[in-house]
């Protein structure tokens, strides 16, 4: 079958062996994957992401000697049933899953494997009990959003929004993005959120943001730190909202950058007792002065996937309609131009989500 | 009256002018200052203290070019009322206060105020409603314990601890053993610290810690990693204290040290989902990998000082003897030996906390 594969340091597509389903799994056609930053940052600095995982103590080591089919943002159709499963979803059941699948060998990160292709392949095999069908006719475009908008609700409950809270999203990214809606869904506002791309700050809107920033005007953190108002923005209006002065409201600061330098400058600009939420994965060494976090007591969330629960629901939010992810799709590629698209998104007025279509 | 002065970055023994108590302030009789950590900093690094002052958008930055009397850990006896007070508390009174006086111009932080003397100086004033009185007939050298003692309540409540929590202390100096302090008053256990000192080691199992651990001979992170056992501790009944294993309870390390490299190094030991608290007070830039904290969805939670009700608890658990800080107090110096005294302080064999006493 035909997969766009990272093999000695390239992105090439190639013909690779047919997968096949064992104990518990599914055979599956991969109908859209999306391409991911964590992909992008794998293909160009896979070295230093291999000795991250083993420092870390991941069990998912990628071995770079050996091909490996990236794509973990996937929504497939179930082809055939491999032996022991129940057989719940018929073939040609549209599904998502979790990018795991298990077998009796262990589990594996569907996306960063040698053992199991991802979804730049044109065949998948998924482990039954993690599908879930794709609900209400949802497209098959928005349903591929699951997984990425998965992480920005996680990030949402791992944050402990209340209404109380202001919420401040730096980085509009698909990460940031993704916490927008998040947010959006939590009925918080008003979400800010900072970036410099004019056309990250207008999906940002499309996806729930109340007030864009553009950090190259004014700083995001102006509003907590005085009574300074966004361009463009009612100064009054803003001050009602933030509940700025005596009663202002706490501050949740979410980084969806991840790049070094980011949480220390949001540090600098949180007000006290902020909270910040680190959802960008920053692989690299970064410089912190901790004297910020002590002098105002931040509290500084790390966050990373989501659980099952998270997955299923955001998996159902899309298929409600509560997340409307259709701007965030702005290319479709198959396997021969994965790389090339992999260039692409480095351009955010151009991209925001590129989705792989390997039957393309 | 004499104090230890810090003038042109020296410390010195000097005459000063004596204070006066003004409107809502009581003119005290210094009995006993405990040197804190933060006094060596701003001995030794008195610009870079107030370039973070500053950067921290503080309203209390030293001006270095005018006499600073340290010494914000103490307790008085009242002397004298000012104007506009209540005289609650009559002349002999012995009293503690929050490190802060009040006046018509504005609030002064005593121990790092160009204006009125700190704990190192025979006489200061405070305000009268911030004083209370010593209870209990509790001793003075115990009293003084107050201030230091309360940081470690404030990081103990600010860490949200629950029985469920298996806390580590790292860092065993005065911060860590305030922190061991009010672990013991939560009744949670085993308390474990680390510190490669054996007096400090000592120090800590005087104040409540129920494991020490030589971080030179074994990881304190060890316990969370895997079931390797502290030297000298028993396996089986460790384990079955933390309740290793799949029922593994939750980790919340206290970093006490405060220098560079050590939250990156809690960052790697510590398992999921820990929380870290931030008690040690680092004014340098420090380096972290942030991939640690995403990993396992690290809360670093930084926390400063304590709140006025629990400046008020803890003279309330010393007076009890809820908490005895007898070792710590190593020894007592007069104004003219307080800068041989700062030397001293490096050798945490032989010093935890040693008390000015002006008077002397």
């Amino acid at each position: 079958m035909r997969a766009a594969v990272f093999r000695d340091a390239d992105l090439v597509a190639a013909d690779i062996p047919e997968p096949k389903a064992n104990d518990g799994q599914v055979l599956v056609k991969t109908l859209a994957c999306g391409i991911c930053g964590s992909d992008l940052h794998a293909f160009h600095h896979a070295p230093q992401m291999v000795d991250m995982s083993k420092r870390v103590g991941s069990n998912f080591v990628m071995d770079l000697t050996r091909d490996i089919v990236f794509g973990h943002e996937f929504v497939a159709e179930v082809l055939e049933h491999g032996p022991n499963t129940e057989k719940k979803h018929k073939a040609g059941t549209r599904v998502c899953s979790m990018p795991v699948a298990f077998s009796s060998s262990g589990a594996f990160t569907l996306g960063y494997s040698n053992d199991l292709p991802g979804g730049f392949a044109e065949r998948m095999v998924l482990s039954e009990m993690l599908l879930l069908e794709v609900p209400n006719g949802l497209s098959t475009e928005q349903a591929a959003l699951t997984e990425p908008m998965a992480v920005g609700w996680h990030a949402v409950q791992k944050a402990n929004i209340t209404p109380e809270d202001v919420p401040l999203v730096i980085g509009c990214g698909p990460v940031g993005l993704a916490v927008i809606a998040g947010l959006k869904l939590k009925g918080v506002h008003p979400i800010i959120a900072a970036d410099f791309s004019p056309a990250r700050r207008k999906l940002a809107e499309t996806m729930g943001a109340d007030i864009v920033i553009d950090p190259a005007t004014v700083s995001p953190y102006k509003t907590w730190t005085d009574e300074a108002t966004p361009e463009g923005y009612d100064a009054k209006s803003l001050v009602a909202l933030l509940g700025l002065g005596p009663k202002m409201r706490p501050g949740v600061f979410f980084e969806c950058v991840g790049v070094p330098g980011v949480i220390q400058k949001m540090m600098e600009g949180a007000p006290r007792q902020a909270r910040i939420i680190i959802v960008g994965v920053c692989m690299e060494k970064d410089t912190i002065e901790p004297f910020f976090g002590i002098t105002k007591e931040l509290n500084v969330q790390y966050v990373l996937g989501y659980t099952p629960e998270e997955f299923a629901q955001t998996l159902h939010h899309l298929g409600e309609g509560l997340i409307d992810g259709s701007a965030l799709v702005t290319g479709k590629v198959g396997v021969a131009d994965v790389k090339q698209a992999f260039t692409e998104l480095g351009n955010p007025e151009k991209h925001a989500k590129i989705l792989v279509e390997p039957w393309h």
